[in-house]
């Protein structure tokens, strides 16, 4: 189906357009990379489970009225979704202290922040995603004062569905990134996924890792910790 | 003067308390500190020349309606000034891309900001006083919202004060940093100094650089850069 070049190939993905302008095909790879893919790896089925995850996630979130660009799952690791321009400020949501930031700031991870914090990253693969601000990205023209507000906005707003979601499930939403995209109108809507790839999910019970931290700490049973992620996501409660 | 041991000993300053609660005294060192102190060197007068371009600017910023932590000159290397309680976040403020800026984002040393970029800054040396945001500040309590607010208003306000007052001397203020210190009534007041350590300073025709930038990059001339910049700051125009 997508023997063509893709229009874009990412870390995990690829995009591929299609004979109508206004929709791409996002295919899911199996490909791990970590540390700004200083470090690599990949198993099967990784990209179908994180596929599955985002295709389960993205209609529950638009019906809790924030607008993404999926249409539909079209096969295991494929899907179809709106054409999109890609903001380039990646945004992190926390709610508590892990990874980069314990070890920036000095917090233990496991931290409870007293808020959410959402951080803001320019995404550049060559510059290691650094961290900015909205001044930075305002001053660069990466995006416009009412998109920024729009995308803090929405990520908070995908902050209150998840975390209840999940916890339900057993699962403390640790932190997570969104990638906005813009649609021909100006709309902006949530694109990219939300995935163990792109969140950290520990057990509410044992605090066991079921995200790409197992990746990136050589702790072992990734392939097991995205497939039980699966299962919990897709079960009833 | 000072014979009992300083209540805090910075990388270019130490503060005593005095026999008043409500006042200190900063004293200004000759050493010079690089990347957050793996570089160490000193000049003799550079302590000298930062308190008096301090003691010069801090009256005018008064004067211009933002309130410092500054009360007079007391000899060549020692100022008074109100006991405050230093807000644990630096504030940089760039009108033009330089410095670790540039680096971390690509964007070419000298290139002006379509606007100026408030960057806020754990003040932590352990750390190396990482790069935050507000909301960060806010989740781990390192200031309120409302003092954050009055933060980025003052440093706002120095800026404007400032980048005109350097243009009519012949230099460009690149970028610069400012620390805040809270009175015990919970008043918000510029602290810290103001200098050639703190402020990145081009001459405005050569692009000369007239600040620590001489002794981080080993251009030499630092003695002299900051001599040429206290004229400047202390001249009629």
């Amino acid at each position: 189906m997508n023997s063509s070049a893709p229009l874009y190939e990412g870390k995990a993905k690829k995009v591929f357009a299609t004979e109508n302008p206004a929709e791409y095909i996002v295919q899911y790879k199996d490909d791990a990379t970590a540390f700004n893919a200083q470090k690599r790896g990949e198993w099967a089925g990784k990209g179908a489970t994180n596929n599955a995850i985002t295709a389960h996630l993205f209609p529950l979130l638009e019906a809790a009225g924030i607008p993404t660009h999926f249409i539909e799952q079209l096969s295991d690791t494929e899907q179809r979704v709106k054409a999109v321009t890609i903001v380039p400020v990646e945004v992190i949501v926390r709610n508590i202290a892990a990874g980069s930031f314990s070890k920036r700031l000095g917090v233990e991870e496991g931290e409870k922040l007293s808020r959410p914090v959402v951080e803001y990253c320019y995404k550049s693969d060559a510059l290691g995603d650094p961290l900015i601000n909205t001044d930075t990205a305002l001053a660069l023209g990466w995006a416009s004062e009412e998109d920024l507000t729009r995308i803090r906005e929405l990520a908070l707003k995908v902050r209150d569905f998840l975390v209840p979601y999940f916890e339900k499930r057993g699962v403390t939403l640790v932190d997570f990134k969104l990638e906005f995209g813009k649609l021909p109108g100006g709309e902006i809507v949530l694109a990219d996924e939300i995935s163990p790839d792109t969140c950290r999910f520990w057990d509410a019970q044992t605090g066991e890792k079921l995200d790409k931290d197992r990746f990136r700490r050589d702790l072992g049973g990734e392939a097991e910790a995205y497939a039980e992620m699966l299962r919990r996501v897709t079960s009833e409660v």
